[in-house]
């Protein structure tokens, strides 16, 4: 093996290595009384049940695709679907364990300090971080070495899907739908407070944050990781210059090795804001994935044009990513403008309150498409500028935007580090209401919250860019791909019927889904508000605290309804490309495709925006002490409207974009065009 | 001339006299006592001076703009823009002018029963329906008669869409600042009744559903109608069969002569239900159409499989008009099953509600698409098939979707008589409330209100419709007409950098309106509530109605914020195109007027049934006797935040599409792309 090889390897089992360390380390700490230690396991085995009846209903799907996708759609294909899907799990689970663990520990070490608790916090979320970027890079290397041809691998891609589907779709209807009971239920109805273990359905909100906020977030950037990268060979597969291949793995690695240095820079010492270190880490790992782009570049592609303009490319992805952190984050965080015109809106009433957080979610779309238009239009130009002769431009062109998006991505261990804190502290903090360990503590825990809220959101933006960018380079894939497998040039343009009609199909997708996927919560939330109200009901001893409720009930119910709801969603991305595809072919499916970009991207993030602006702008009016007031009231309400948009339909349109393209991308030979319009 | 060119002018001037003879009818009744009539020249007084101050901006931009095309893009396409602008403002003063006139006349009769203060609000809106597809009719007909070649009339387009961006967004903002001021000071905090004379904001309430309600609607029909004609035009144009160019004209004159006789069915006696005759009067209309449809095409067209496979496509339009009622029948009707659900989730309190109402709305999308995308497929599929030699397949096949368009246009002017009773019924419950003339007459007004508001729904249903199916022949003119002007072959595919920078940007042009449009209602709403106060607080005495409160003022501030408001939305679709058209030339532009489709239908669709399931939600709960119930207050925030979802955001998107696609085909000369990516 060579060293461009061995490289992106050694970078993967590196951040392996330092995800390991910190797991044990955190492991090592002192995970609390016998108490917490009970409520820690109750969560560890709602999340273990939730997983593994999704696994029950994976598993068969995945061993029967990955016979059928190696028999019909090549051999190495079936191996890479398996793989991928492997992997993919195999993150989550790490994901739920580590952060059940360290929440518990964190609320055990709260007593002592923002700085130890937040650190403690950090390590247990960049286990995460870490280890899920480089389980994709290691897949994408090997797979590529072992076939180095990488339509042959492009079944990786729908594994990826297939798990994100489950985890990120049914993880984001099962956290709100336990989020909306335990709030309806608890917080409105019998008038206790959050996370209070005389609620029955406190557990389940638990073990939601873990399967939604942490896994969905990892198994999403996993998936947009995979497509990305696999995008970038199929289209450097196409330039004849083998010297590219292995540049868009080369690029993976220096975010990898980026990310690890950015993450050991944040240290427990003499913290106030936590947002600080949280900074200073992704700047570092920025700074440092530029420099290790142009020293990769500088020796794998020479000191040629084209090497400085693809290099240049690189750069774009890297800035790209603050960029869109700042735009959510403008709209989002309680310190601009826009969340404090909702909070005040509160004074107006209900009605003043929704349509603020609409209004601001819907005008943040326009800077959020400005930067990725600008990114494009400047990787592209100069990517295309550089190709060696015109023939070529358009290919060279589309592989630097693939490496935008590449770049942008290889970030994602940093990214995630920074987020994946979050739900930790909010489960720390649960802990900590639960066994009543006393204000100083949840104070601890509350700080820390706020800034996971924060990264949350920004790391929603950096999410819904990325599905956005993989599945722009994926459709140019797509089209290249449809070409060789029939041998035939398609009409793409937008006067092609067929064209329009894909893109009226795809336009549409991200509205029902969005659509299906809030019903899909408000009926899993309403089974459980049956059941929480039951149990009041039927021992008056629980809401006294004499009696335990029946958490287990919950988490079942919960995860039951929730794998219900997400079928009825999913089967929407998988079956609708293919009946098109059938049908009209081809053409309408690369409409299809943008169609969903077209209208999914800006719709995601929107809800993901007025969402979190919404819970911010509640707690902005909590944090000015009108915890209570009719204000207050309001605001929770938004806080309630927003939690679907921003948990589950936003997030989950990442996945379907995504989804569309890899089903599309491995089943593109049986789209034979019955009709040809 | 010829009897195929003196067929459509009679058409349009029979559709006059009939109008003229239903305006004559309606002025003939009595106004009713001095009290009424005074009510009713402040309404007619406010609607001018909303008219007034808009024109006095509107006409020195409608002369330049009229010199500049006239004498940059063509002497003719500056006459044209005259005409289409100066009918399309005409049709609108007639339209507010009748509707006043209208709705006293029907307060006045209310008393004598549903079946003569039906017939009433019917002539009167039926006035409006049959003048607005007449004056484009004629404007278009005469137009081409005068200058052969459509492209050089292409300016009457910009003309009607930018006094419907004056009317359907002015007046989308005033109607429903107005009427939430009045909501939000009158009924929560004064806690007087609705349209209740001591309101200081209501008659600019009522000014609004005159300004917005019909003459908005009125306009954007209009709009859409003469753009689907000139996209019609322009493509049979390029068809090199010249007896091709008069058949979309005699389409159109063959809804309007439908529309004559369906409108003529509506009479007075023995009325319970007042959507039945309406309904028989539609599907009359229809019938008569595809008969005359038929006729037409026989003998213009002859008996040639080209000639069945076009009127083929005609029957596909009307067909497609019933299914896409329907749909949205279904959505917002209390009768079914989604408002059913809406008003039960009242009982869950304002979040369940909220969402309930969101959910439907996407989910509403659906069958939507269905409808769009089977019509599209079959029309061209069918006329793309009898092309004389394949190499015309293509254009054979647009021009069969844009006869479509068409067809679904044609019966517009039943269409808007059906829908243009409505604001008449609505306004003349308003004089009964404000005179104080009892129950049964409002009980009367009241009914023929409820039906307006399902037949208003229905008809937005219609307008996004045809707004999209407009924009959709447009785009394809605008293609060939963009490779005329430049002598240059463009590539429109999905892999352009351009097309897929111009999909993105288009996408989200619908988002960033929406939240602009929500905004600029809040935002005059908000000065307008100040007002209101002012007035309640400076005199207490309006509160106890000994004395009057200042109408003429909140009539004013409403006007100069609406227009104020309306500027800041209205510059980005005439801006964007040229921008884009300019750095990135018209392949990129071609992408934009795409991706506003795509996304822009639905999110319009999505709003305004979204907003009309609201209403009729707390319409159900009010009929099942729970008014004052925790329940109705809930469903009554609904309707407040849907009232800028279906009244002003929803429709102006209609007009936002049709307007980016006028002033890309204007203004095509002038993209000549500064980068080429």
């Amino acid at each position: 093996m060579e060293i461009q090889e061995l490289l992106p390897i050694g970078a993967a089992i590196a951040s392996f290595a330092v995800a390991a360390g910190f797991a044990a380390w955190v492991s090592k700490q002192n995970p609390g009384t016998k108490e917490m230690m009970e409520i820690s396991e109750a969560v560890r085995q709602g999340a273990a049940a939730f997983l593994k009846r999704e696994m029950k209903i994976i598993i068969p799907i995945a061993i029967g695709l990955s016979v059928i996708i190696g028999f019909f759609f090549q051999f190495s294909n079936g191996i890479a679907f398996a793989v991928g899907a492997a992997l993919s799990a195999i993150a989550g689970l790490i994901s739920l364990k580590i952060t059940v663990k360290a929440a518990v520990r964190a609320a055990n070490l709260s007593g002592s300090g923002l700085g130890k608790t937040f650190a403690l916090a950090f390590r247990g979320g960049a286990t995460v971080g870490l280890a899920v970027p480089a389980m994709a890079l290691l897949a994408i290397t090997l797979l590529y070495l072992v076939f180095p041809d990488p339509i042959t691998i492009a079944g990786v891609g729908i594994g990826a899907s297939l798990i994100a589907l489950f985890i990120r779709i049914g993880g984001g209807i099962y956290t709100k739908a336990a989020d909306m009971a335990a709030d309806l239920v608890g917080k409105v109805e019998a008038n206790i407070p959050e996370d209070d273990p005389r609620n029955p359905a406190t557990i389940a909100d638990n073990v939601g944050d873990n399967v939604g906020d942490a896994a969905g977030m990892g198994s999403d950037v996993y998936e947009s990781y995979i497509i990305t990268m696999l995008a970038s060979l199929l289209i450097a597969a196409l330039i004849a210059a083998p010297e590219n291949f292995l540049y868009p793995i080369l690029i993976g690695a220096s975010g990898i090795i980026a990310s690890i240095i950015g993450a050991a820079t944040v240290g427990s010492r003499n913290i106030t804001d936590v947002m600080k270190p949280l900074n200073r880490a992704f700047y570092i790992s920025a700074t440092i994935a530029i420099v290790l782009n142009f020293v990769f570049t500088y020796f794998y592609l020479g000191q040629t044009t084209i090497a400085y303009s693809l290099f240049g490319a690189t750069v774009i992805g890297v800035i790209l990513v603050p960029v869109i952190q700042k735009i959510t984050d403008h709209y989002t965080n309680i310190k601009y403008k826009p969340v404090k015109e909702i909070a005040d809106s509160a004074k107006w009433g209900y009605a003043s309150l929704t349509l603020m957080g609409i209004i601001k979610g819907m005008q943040s779309t326009g800077p959020f498409m400005i930067a990725l238009v600008v990114a494009i239009i400047i990787s592209f130009a100069i990517s295309s500028a550089a190709a060696p002769d015109p023939s070529q431009a358009l290919l060279y062109g589309i592989f630097g935007t693939s490496l935008t998006a590449m770049a942008m991505l290889s970030l994602a261990g940093i990214v995630l580090s920074i987020d994946a804190f979050g739900p930790i502290a909010d489960n720390a903090g649960g802990i900590v209401e639960m066994t009543g360990m006393g204000e100083e503590n949840r104070k601890v825990t509350d700080q820390i919250d706020a800034v996971g809220n924060t990264t949350k959101a920004i790391t929603k933006g950096f999410a819904i860019a990325s599905a956005g960018l993989a599945a722009l380079a994926m459709i140019q894939a797509f089209q290249f791909e449809a070409a060789e497998v029939f041998h035939q040039v398609f009409d793409y343009s937008l006067s092609n019927p067929s064209v329009v009609i894909g893109l009226l199909v795809g336009g549409v997708i991200p509205f029902i889904i969005t659509g299906q996927l809030i019903n899909g919560v408000s009926r899993a939330a309403s089974i459980l508000v049956d059941e929480v109200r039951r149990q009041f009901k039927s021992d008056p001893e629980i809401l006294t605290g004499k009696s335990k409720p029946d958490y287990a009930k919950c988490v079942d119910i919960a995860t039951v309804a929730s794998i219900k709801e997400l079928w009825k969603t999913a089967i929407i991305p998988i079956i609708a490309p293919i009946v098109l595809g059938v049908i009209l072919g081809p053409t309408a499916v690369a409409g299809l495709l943008m169609g969903a970009v077209v209208s999914g991207i800006f719709l995601a993030f929107h809800l993901a925006n007025t969402g979190g602006a919404w819970d911010n702008a509640k707690k902005l009016i909590e944090m000015k002490g009108k915890k209570g007031s009719e204000e207050h009231k309001v605001a929770v309400v938004g806080d309630i409207i927003g939690d679907p948009y921003k948990d589950t339909a936003g997030p989950a349109l990442n996945t379907v974009i995504k989804l569309l393209n890899t089903v599309a991308i491995v089943f593109v030979s049986a789209f034979v065009s019955i009709i040809v319009l």
